[in-house]
Order: structure tokens, then sequence, then C-alpha cells
């Protein structure tokens, strides 16, 4: 195996000798450059890649000052006020950040301002209300007597998202950095320019690595009490791409008008997590559009210029969707994205289309780690690298990115030696991954996994819990599949309305919390969704997998939609009159053979319980299922309360799925019977590679596809290929 | 004070000279006879007043036999049945217990029975089923192919269900007790003679205890694979009354019809915990005014030959409402029931008007106690008194019952000579209560507390867990306050709609789970009822409390719609990406200032954050609020995830009352630091109770209502009276 190539370093300035070295004990080939980085004067000696780095949005701040109208804007809500008299006043800023918004005075208040009360959920008329734009105020006469009242406004955002970020996390300082609108006309015409100006100024780049495109994710901050916090928070919010152009625009093409209220959503902000309205859904597509429109012409600059175009995946990504309509069409050769799970690579490694993919690992070398303790020179940089590794290792078996990299301050880096050793490690072992899964198909689970909710294709890899405040990021069902040898797919309600569940699926999986757009709400009582679902699993012998409050809308004496298929429902305050079935586990299941440990369950939905004598309680909680399992015509089902990512729970839901697909005889195919390994088969290469994702040794036994079996010691957190013939001899 | 007196006991067979012996013990002045058991001859020398027991709808079986149409009848709804082809039958009894019910085949399937596709909510026209009768199967043709659908059906209730009750928990035998409908006219005719012949054939009682009046509460059985077990239990619900008779008078009363699904209504059968609709609050009125009609003529009868009439309340109490419009109409003199805990003790003794309250204690004198663990003679049949009375007897000193009473068989008690002698204390101690507290008022807080809900006053000392299946009996915040020295009330919704907040109430409690009937559901969308509250509040000064999920719907981005007040709100899932305001507890506050458990807390409910800054938490689990104090104008509020009787939880609840009502320098007013013991004065008669509620021998400091303190030790769980000028010198 190669043991050069695949990754790329950060360039700091001053370190040239230092860069050499690492560059060739990691075998990088290639160096990015970033804001307030130069490159070394010997780059190109040293043979590596130049990647450099440029934010189109907010790198002229020159022309960002003089066009403060053409930066970009957004709705925001006021907080909510009580009339506690006939007059409210509400000062519309209360609540928010005013060094990242400030109200936009310049076009018609009347127009791009709502007042509504939310009492009763009535838009006030414009007429008894006005705005006082020095006190940032509006004034509501003849209010009603306690109800509540709320202004949507238009702000425009006066610092970038991810500089104020690191001004206030980083401790950086200078100017403010203001984020331009690529949509508006001469913004848009004279960025152009600026890209081309900016390529004749940086001869040595061979990649320009736009960090990122149009418009950034939505994180609103505010100031409380001198506390600069994050107030709302989407990494898929479509708030930062708004304008009055845009909207303009909108309503020019689809006939009506998108009104600040269809955004705001009462205050939910269109939340990723809601069911949206389809005037959302034409919005993320109008803007889609837009940003598609834009982005090719800066890839083609880049191209008659002879660079590659590389997209950062995260900061202003809003609607370039990797997995949308458009993507492919914009032209662009590389992707590169932040990666801490499997979840996260392989968001970026199944991203459709011919695209080089770059996965930016942890830890960065600053002196705090991702989570705010001490990392270079005084953390445990190694042990926060395992840590992330150790979820992104598995995926890269599955789907392997193209290349790895690393970012921050070399100088850093340095001070751990044993570091610089164990990422020459890791470089190997991603080489060696990349160099088989990448030319060969491994052996999988002889069935595909589709996920099914509101987004389908469009939010491949993404879960109800990314927005989640009130969670510590851990991943659960999705993270354990990221890793496992097992196609997975991500469809939409309406897909399914439209042709049905697809041929090639064989488990459908409907997870999260009611009336969430991954639940689905109301699409549950859409009889055309229900029917086709139990058809396709009772009579074609379809598997369901329904987790949290799967299929969840009270209606008809059913909170679980499809009870009759999941064998379970869920009591939700007013049925508590009605005895459920018995939920005593049953002794012995398929499912249950290997350790199960309901402590590693998460998300308890209390008051699930059995509806139908067919159904088989495999864990309950005294009166609430946990784990259950379903038989239906010629279809299975099982509902599942939740699990956590764990080697147990990896075990569990691996078991869950040979069995409701019916291949229970087909679990022990390239097997291991200790559930901290895992292997993967390349029957094509003749390879087998077994991990050992725990920080201990592990004994297993290994099966292959043909019964053999093999008894295996592999060291703590190794990783470790096997010709096939060898290791089955 | 009289060491006899205010008890009765049940008699049995052969038993004489040990009436006699535990009559003189324990003081008793009254027996009671009761099915299978004979007045012994020398009752009137003994001097004992005699209860007899009569069950009007069950004592003339021979009657009942020759008139199965007149028994009553309920609607019930099948299982969901999936149609997997264009044909479906359903088997309409599957589920349900086929000696507890027999479909009534007498009167029109068509116009009494429904069937229902429960994936649209249609009703399935009549011409496209068929009902045989033989089979018990409704055969739907033209069905949509995996449709759910059930049928609503029309049957008779051929065996009572106390009847049932004891012969399957308590192995009794013989001939199934048909139930009788009073409505009938010829069985209404026929029970008024029966009762003359019943007074005439029974000269030695005094008072006729009617065990009980017309109608059961619901307890539906199904025969599952051989074990018959309760199904539907609702102990409130008016299903027992129905008949083809009260349909039709209904309908010609109130010009609609009362059709199967307004009481089926999904298969939740009007469930307690559901918001009702208006027709089904017709029909309990219906029910209510034709039980009064018919007891009324009972009671008549009773009078006029010079017997008192008792109604046991419980099993056929449906329709009696003691708490509603026509309860006094009957002319009752007395009522009874059993007594477990201080809600039930209030649930009778503060019944409005005058009339006797008797309660029955725990345990029966059976061979197994409440739990079905060993009693008589085995068990620990002081222990289990103690466990309830200790309950109860804190709830006694509010408002106490003018009798107590035992059941069951004398012969076991007598297996435990030192049962007898507690007993005996028990008795007496109960006496002194009654004594003092029947004639004198004792100081209470400065203010009255009002749970508000869709019942109001109809469900006094009723809450939502009284049917809940999953929780064995505990009780919660009303457990608390039955014992506490506070004025409560209960009031409803539309109360409050009508007339505001009453003038005397200080404090409101919302309590329960979203979308019920205690929480409220849709109320909390009604701009005139969160007005009035929150005016009452910011301008009274009124106080208001929110336990669990008060104030609940999801409306205009809140789910608490008093998310001002309360200062808290809901996260149900799709407002994730909103980032809550912090939830650090406070560090010193008035509530939190004895020892606070949130072990003891119950029902939590996850996602409860922080809305309004001057909202101050006072508990909470990571990021979810369990306690939470509000300010709101001249009003306050507290958030409370729930709470599990204990004394710490009871002393907590106290000093929220305290400070939500603003009163906090009276608290230690008759106070006592340890919460173990509770103190009540009755100043009128200079006399002082102190109550040690726990096991244990424990130690206080008490505090007169001048400051004056006291310090005290209480042996363990002694109750004990003092007068106030000695405690206090």
């Amino acid at each position: 195996m190669k043991s050069k190539g695949r990754i790329t370093l950060p360039v700091e300035k001053g370190m040239d000798h230092l860069l050499a070295d690492i560059a060739q004990k990691w075998g990088a080939d290639a160096v990015r450059n970033s804001d307030g980085t130069e490159l070394p004067a010997n780059i190109k000696e040293l043979g590596l890649e130049v990647y450099s780095t440029l934010s189109m949005t907010r790198n002229d701040q020159a022309w960002a000052k003089t066009h403060e109208h053409e930066l970009t804007q957004k709705f925001l809500m006021s907080d909510p006020v009580t009339a506690t008299s006939g007059t409210v006043k509400i000062e519309i800023m209360k609540g928010w950040f005013d060094q990242q918004f400030r109200p936009d005075d310049i076009h018609d208040v009347k127009k791009w301002f709502e007042v509504y009360d939310r009492t009763t959920g009535e838009l006030v008329p414009v007429a008894q209300w006005d705005y006082d734009k020095q006190s940032r105020t509006v004034t509501i006469r003849n209010a009603k007597k306690f109800h509540v009242y709320t202004v949507n406004f238009l702000a425009y955002q006066i610092w970038d998202t991810t500089s104020m970020y690191n001004y206030l996390t980083n401790n950086w300082t200078g100017e403010h950095v203001r984020p331009m609108d690529p949509r508006q006309p001469e913004t848009r015409r004279h960025l152009l320019q600026h890209l081309q100006e900016w390529i004749d100024k940086n001869p040595a780049t061979d990649v320009v690595r736009f960090t990122s495109l149009c418009y950034h994710f939505t994180n609103n901050f505010q100031d409380l009490n001198g506390e600069k916090r994050s107030r709302y928070r989407d990494w898929l919010g479509y708030h930062d791409c708004t304008s009055v152009l845009a909207l303009e625009e909108f309503e020019k093409e689809y006939g009506y008008p998108l009104r600040p209220e269809d955004i705001v959503t009462e205050g939910y902000m269109s939340d990723l997590n809601r069911m949206p309205s389809r005037k959302y859904l034409d919005w993320m597509d109008f803007i889609q559009r837009s940003v598609r429109d834009i982005v090719k012409e800066w890839v083609d600059i880049t191209h008659r210029n002879g660079k590659k175009a590389m997209m950062f995946y995260c900061d202003h990504w809003i609607g370039s969707e990797p997995y949308g309509k458009y993507f492919a069409e914009m032209g662009l050769d590389a992707i590169v994205n932040p990666c801490g799970c499997g979840m996260e690579l392989r968001r970026i490694t199944d991203i459709p289309g011919k695209i080089e993919k770059e996965v930016r690992l942890y830890p960065y070398f600053f002196p705090v780690n991702a989570e705010g303790k001490p990392n270079f020179p005084d953390g445990d940089p190694v042990g926060d690298c395992k840590k992330y590794w150790r979820r992104v290792r598995r995926a890269m078996v599955q789907n392997p990115a193209d290349r790895i990299g690393f970012g921050g301050y070399l100088s850093l880096a340095v001070t751990r030696p044993e570091f610089i050793d164990y990422v020459k490690e890791l470089a190997d072992e991603f080489r060696q991954i990349h160099a088989v899964a990448s030319q060969h198909k491994h052996s999988k689970a002889p069935f595909k996994v589709a996920f099914l909710n509101v987004w389908g294709k469009l939010r491949s890899w993404i879960d109800e819990d990314i927005n989640d405040w009130t969670k510590p990021y851990q991943g659960g069902i999705i993270e354990c599949l990221s890793g496992m040898n097992v196609d997975v797919d991500f469809i939409s309600f309406d897909d399914v309305l439209k042709s049905g569940v697809p041929g090639d699926v064989q488990i459908l999986i409907n997870l999260g919390d009611a009336n969430t757009s991954w639940s689905g709400g109301e699409y549950w009582k859409n009889e055309q969704l229900v029917t086709a679902i139990r058809k396709w699993s009772y009579e074609d012998g379809g598997g369901f997998i329904g987790i949290g409050e799967p299929t969840a809308f009270p209606f008809q004496g059913h909170h679980f939609q499809l009870f009759d298929l999941l064998g379970v429902d869920r009591e939700i305050g007013y049925g508590k009159s009605r005895a459920p079935l018995p939920s005593t586990p049953t002794d012995k299941h398929f499912i249950m053979e290997d350790a199960v440990c309901a402590d590693g369950f998460k998300n308890r939905k209390n008051g699930v319980f059995v509806t139908k004598e067919s159904a088989r309680v495999l864990l309950s909680d005294r009166e609430n299922v946990l784990l259950a399992a379903n038989t239906y015509g010629k279809g299975r089902a099982v509902y599942l309360t939740g699990l956590s990512f764990t080697a147990e729970n990896t075990r569990l839901l691996q078991r869950i799925l040979y069995w409701v697909a019916q291949k229970e005889s087909e679990l022990k195919k390239w097997f291991s019977t200790n559930p901290n390994i895992e292997c993967t088969a390349f029957p094509d290469a003749g390879k087998v590679i077994l991990l050992n994702n725990s920080y201990e040794e592990q004994r297993t036994v290994i099966y292959d596809d043909r019964g053999k079996s093999a008894e295996v010691v592999l060291g703590a957190f190794i990783s470790k290929w096997y010709d096939t013939g060898e290791l089955f001899r």
C-alpha cells in the first residue's frame, strides 16, 4: 500500500521547515492555505498541491463596507410581549445581538414587518401600529389587553456568523466582517471580477477552496445581560439567504408572495424538525437554483484559470444541497467537511456524482478541543483524535473519503511528538482502507434499509438531534448504521406516495418525535401512505422498524397509525382507562441472542403498550415497552424506543435488521461474535478487515460466508487486514 | 372524649358472641349486614343499629332471569381489523368476555351498530355490511384494502360487574348475577314493590344500605386466552347506563340522536381523561336526572317505612354524582365509601349538603389484602391498617367523616388479637378527632386554592391517575393537599369563562397531561380564558401553579399557552433549534428552605425550558426544568413537573403555596419545623393536634400564630392533642 498521499496539512507562516518534516512523515500531498496564513516559499519544491481558501462573501470587506444595503438579510421575530394595557411597545431587537443584526429601515417596514397577535394567531392590520427607527420600537395601538404580540421583522446581518463566532469563542479581534449577498446584481458582478483578481494574485494555488459559498447556516445570537450566546441555530436553515430582491423574484416566479410569517412560522423559524409548509419547500427550491446559478459562475472562472474548485461543506453552504437536484450542475471538483463521526463521514462520502471528497479530522491544532477542554500542548490530543477516528474509521470502511486533512497551527501540533507519530499511523491506516475500499465492493447484508421521513434523500445522514441544544452530540441509529455492512438509503413520504416503496428496499425505518418532519405528523393521516406501507409489508414481506414515535399522529383512536404493523401504540394521556395487552418480555428471541443493555437506550417514550397479541415484547421498563417484534402477514416489524451508539447497540440493531428482513440465517456471514470487533470482507480483493473499536485487546470468532470460522485476537483499537485464504485456512 | 360510637362492624353468621365482644371493645354502635350474612338474634339487645345491604339492581334474580331484555346495556367497540382483502369479517366479541356481554340482537342492528373506517374516520354505509347473529360477525363488503375497520355495537351486560369481579378474583361460585336496568318501566315498577317487600322482610333494619344505586362504573373484561381480565375500566364512565330506551328518550329531549360513536369516541370510550364532547356532557346530565328520579322513589319508600337510606359510593354509583346538581334531591340520609387515602376521604367528607358520611377503612377482614398479599391470619394486618390510616388520618383532621367501618369476616379478624387491640386505639383516635374537628373550625392558610380543569366541582378530589393501569396507586398533589390546613376548591374552565376566577380564590392549580380534560387542551386557545387568568394574576395578584403540562395546547409558537405567566414552556420536538434561557438553579429561595428530594418528583415532563428572564429555576435535571418560580405583574406563578405524596413534598407544596400567595411571612403559624409532623390548631377549642406521620419517633419545634414556639417529641405514628395554653407556656 502507498505510504504517501491523500492528506492535506494546514500551512503556518514561518513554519517552512516543520511543514516539510511533517508532510514527509504523514505522507501529505497537499497544503491548505487559510485566512491569515501565507504559503512557504519552497512549497512547489516540496511537491505539495496548494489549496487556497477564499470566502467570496466576505473577502472584499472594502466593497462590503460601501455596499451595506447588499449585505445578507433575514427575518427575525421579536420576543413575545404581553399587552398589559391598550398600547404595547415592542423593542424588536430585545433578545437579539445588535452587533449581528440591524433592522432593515431602508425598505418599507409596513411591507416587510408583520405584527401578530399570538393569542388569536391574527395578523394585526398595519394601520394599527408604527415603527420608530430610532428606538427600534413598534408601537401597537388598540391592543387587546393580555393578548401576546410579536413582530416579524426584516434585518440586515451586519456581522458574518463565522467571523462573529470566532471573535466570541476564540477571542479574535479586529474589524467585524460583513457578509455580502451574492444575489445582489452589483455585488454579484463585483465578486466575479474579485475572483479573477484573487486568482491572479495567487498563482501557486492549485485548488480554490471556497469557504464556503453564498449563505451561512443560521446561528442567531443574543446579548443576554452581556453574555453573547447563540439563541437559534439551525444548520439547515434557509434564513440567511433572504433579501427583498429574493422575495420579489420569488413572488414573480411563483405567483404568490412569501410573507415573513412563512419563514418565522410562529417563532419556530421553519425549524428543520418541523413539518415544512409547501411555501417553505418552494423557497428552498428557489434558493437552491439561485445558489447553483451564482456558484456556477465562480466555478467556471476557476476552471477557465486552470484551477480546481472545492467547496467547504459547512458555514455558507445553505442552498448548495449536495443531495439536492442542482448540486452537480455547479460543476465543483471537490468538497471538504469537518468530520467527527460516521454519520458525518457518510454525509459527505455518499454524496452522489463524481466529486473528490475530503474530510477534516479532529482535533484541530488549537489550544482547546471541540469540547472546550485543553488540547495542545496540555491535553490528550492522541486520545481526542482516537475518540473521533473510532467512529469515522468504521464508516470509512463502508465508503471511504478520498482524502483526509487537519486544521489549525502546526506549531501547536509539534508540541506533542506522540501525536505526530499517531497521525502517521492513522494516515497509513486510512490509505490502506482507501486503497481497498475505493476499488472493491465489500460484502453486505442481503437487504437495503431506507429511512422514511419528510425530507428523504435531501437530508441523507442527518437526524432530528442535529440542532438539539439539550443533547450532547452522540448519534443513535444512524451512527450505528454508518459503519455497518448494510446499504442505507433515505426516502420521503412523497416518494412513497408517488411510486410506492422502492423495489430494492427491504426495510423501512421511521424514526423521531411525533409531529416532526422525521416522524411525519399529518402524513400518517394519508390513507394512501398507510395502505401502501401495510400492503408492502403484509403482501410483499417488507420489514418496518419504528423508533421513538413512529407513524405518530393522534387520529381515530391511535397515536401510532401503523399500530397494527408495529404491534404497539403509545398512550398520550386520554386513553388510560384502556388496559394494554401484557408486556411481559419473551424469554428467547433471535434479536436478543447477544447481550443487550437497556441503559444505552435513549429518547425513551413513556406509555408504549402492546396492541396486538402477535407482538412479542423483548424489553420493557415495567409497563412500558422498549423493544418489541411483530409479524404482519408476510412482513415483520420492530418497535424500538431509541438507541445510542455503542458496540452492543450496533449488534442489537444488526440482529433487528436481519430479523425484520427475515434473513436470520445469513447473519453469521463475515460476522464477529464479539461486538467490539467489526468485520468487513472484500471478496474481489480476497481481503477482510477487522476493526477493534474498543480500547482493549479483544478476542473473537470470525465467520466467513461459507460457515468457516477463525479465532482472532486483536490488539486495542487496532484495524487489521487479512488475506481471506489465510484467515480461514 | 367519648369512647363509644361512630363505628360500624360487619356481621357474620354464628359469631354472635364475638360480635358483642368486639363491638364493646371498639365501641361500635352499628352493624352492617351484607349478601350472605344474617343478623344475630341478640342484635337489638346489644344496642346496635342495623345497616342492611340491598342491591336493587341485582337482588331479585328471579325477575332478572325472566326479563333479560331489561338488563343494562352498553356500547362496545370491536377490535380494529385491518382489511387484507375487499371483504372483512369482524367477530365483534373478540377481545371481550362473552360471559359479561351479549350483543343486542333484539333491536335493529343497522340502527344501533356502526361500522367505522378508522383509516379515514368515515362511517361505513349500512348497505355495505351485514351482521350474522349466530357467529356474531359483521361482514363488510367492498372494504378498502389495508384500511382499518371497527364495529361499534350495543350489548347487554349479562353478568353484573361486581358479581363477576368477585367470582373471578375471590373465587365466588354459583349462578351469575344479572344487572337490571331500573329505567325500564316494568322493572322500575317491580323494584318499588320489591323494595317494600324487602323492608317488610327485614324489620330489624334501621338503615337501608343501597349497595349501590342504578348503574355500575365501567369495568369491561376480556377473555385473553383463558385469562379473564379487565380491559377497560373507568370509575367515572357513563356506559352501563345505556339502553335503547334511554337513547330514545335522550333524542326526544335533546332533539338530536346520541350515536354509538358519541360514546365510543374512536375507542377511547369518552375516557374521563379525554376532553368531553358537548354531547357526552348532555348524556351525563340526562343520566344524572334519570338516576335522581329513580332513586328518589326508593328513598321515599324507605322513609315512608321509617328507615334511613344510605348509599354506597362505589360500584353502581354512576349518575348519582355527589358533587352534581341533583344529588341532594334524592334525599339520601347517609353515604359510605371505601377509603384508603386522604383524597378518598375528602372525596366523601367534602360532599356538599347535610348527609351522614361513613368511610370503610382497610384492611378488609379477608385472607388477602388489597394488594393481593396474605392478610388474615398470616399477614401484617396492623401494618396494613396503619399504612392507609396514615393517609386518611391527616385528612380526617381537615374534614372528618361522621363514622368509620370495617368489612369482611369477624372470624378472620379475631385470629390476630393485636389487630383487635390496634383498631380500638384507632377508633378512639378517630372519635377524638371527630369530637373536635366536627365542632370547631381549625386555623388555615390565609388563601384558598382551586384546581382548574374541564370538570370543576363535579370531579372534586379526583385526578388523572384514577383510571391509570400503569401506575400503582400513590396520589400526588391532591393527596398532599387532602391533609393540609388549606381550603381547596375545584372549578371548571366554563366557570372562569362565565364569571372569572372566583373572588375568594387566591391560587389556581392547573395539572395534567396535554390535551386531557385536566390540563384543558383546546380551552387554552380561548382568548377569553387566557386573558382572564393573565389579568387576574397580573393586576389582582393571583397565584398560579402549573403541574405537568399546564395550559398546554400547541398554538402560535407555544406549548404552554400561559408561558408568560409560568415563565417556562415545553419543547415537544420541532423547536429544538431554539436555545432556551439558562436553567441554572437559583441558590436560595423561600420555596427551597426545607429539604427537597427530586426523587419524589413524578410524571417528569422532558423538555421544559425557561421562557422568561424573570423566572427562577429552583430545580432542574440538566437542561430540563423541574421546578421554577416566576413573577408576573402583581402575581406569581410556579411550575412543577409533578410530585408524589411524601412528607418532604407536602412541605415543598406548602412553601410553594405560601410563596405564590405572597404570604411567606405567615407560613410559620401553627407550623412544625419537622415535615414528618403536621400541626393543626382549633383556636375556638383551645386545642392543637400534632400528627407524627412517620413510623419513627420525631422531634420538632411547633410555632403558634404569635411567634411562640415549643419543642416537642412525638412517638412513632402518634397523634396527640394539646391544650394550646399548655403547649406554648
